[in-house]
């Protein structure tokens, strides 16, 4: 049998909170997605002005960042034309994604969930998606 | 130019609050969605303990009753076999619900945005988004 | 070599005008589908107000209404329990719809388009739609 | 509560006339999409002799448009190989395009809605498409 460690709803909503803080830093309302460590919507804000384009993108991010246990900026060179993932996009229905702003949430080794921020540039994304998971560790991952 | 409006986030997640609130009395653990006017996402919380299941449902019908502009239960008899509607869950990829526990949340006669809830019987759904319209239409409707 | 005869634009628009005439003299704003002989959108309308959650399903009915060469209110007993086509609503990816009011636009016994009207009851989508369809009969089919 | 503006049916007619006009001028035959601030479709007309193949495309690009805030066209220099979103074009079930030929219609800063032009070159959809958004904005947005 097996035990698996994944986020729950305070943990999640925490980390959105945190997310949230350093968007309203930045000026950029955004989408806030955080799933558990099989993949699934824990937790969602859309913060009132982020684009409705964007909140699957948000929850995709999150997918694939939990799945593929790698921020989904780190999973994007290796399917670069040329690369051997290239095309990869294309897999999972689109869930396949590796756009900036997906961030595996880590306890000791273990994927338990992950955050995936989307409205703004990927940069913004990204930093917040990071400003979520930095929180996560120092909060509950020490 | 048309003139619309729609549930924000500090409404969407106290409706939230107060849906949770009733699945802790009831001892059920939900997944509630908040979706806007259009149907787009606001925010989400599945309960420690809700059916990952349930978590697409839950929005579903928080979609189809913002888009029918009523409760997905009122929807529901006019598709039973020998009704017009009958056949009808089969439309809009499957988004068009007529299970019970989605409620729009109005203003003045406008639909401003809707509740889903999902993850216990379908009664035990639809007396939680009953408490959170309930507490919308006091709180924020009158 | 096949020749099919298709309804043009300029038709396809005259006929959503008649009906929206009739939508208007109920009250009821609609959404109004015109699709041509093979089924392919050709012009639609949203009335203000009509309801974003029957868009799609206008289109659907009028995607039917032209491929069953027959009304789509028509196709419904047929799939009742217990009939032949029982299920039908599955197919084609839920385009198979047997929702009242989409109709068939006929020249000489060929199908030309169908139109599709959506977001009242069953019961005034059908109404609009026949409206419709007596204008093309009246003013294209004569 | 939020209060947001959208298109109305007699603007969005009126834009696509405007792209008619052009489209005419031009000798080539277009699909063309309306959808409004949240991306829904509000009106739509297919010229004769436009192609059956780009009629969801144009949609599409409407779609994009509004969601992303910008023309499709702009949305394209991040997904080249090499950039940060590489491979988008697989998101949202393949509504996540960049193909030229979708402007979002922007009011004060709000976009209340978006144009989407297909069935020419991507050259001519993109002159199109800023045709109508032009007249969009000397006619409404002043």
């Amino acid at each position: 049998m097996l035990t698996k460690l994944s986020i729950d709803i305070t943990q999640a909503e925490d980390v959105i909170a945190a997310a949230t803080r350093r968007a309203t830093e930045m000026g950029v309302p955004q989408n806030i997605a955080i799933v558990d460590d099989a993949g699934h919507l824990v937790a969602f804000r859309r913060m009132d002005g982020a684009k409705f384009f964007s909140i699957d993108i948000a929850i995709t991010k999150a997918f694939a960042a939990a799945g593929a246990r790698k921020a989904t900026k780190d999973i994007g060179p290796a399917t670069q034309p040329g690369a051997p993932a290239f095309g990869a996009q294309a897999l999972l229905n689109g869930r396949f994604t590796t756009l900036p702003g997906g961030i595996p949430l880590v306890v000791n080794g273990a994927v338990i969930g992950a955050v995936g921020v989307s409205s703004g540039s990927v940069g913004e994304d990204q930093t917040v998606a990071e400003a979520a998971a930095d929180y996560f560790l120092q909060t509950y991952a020490h």
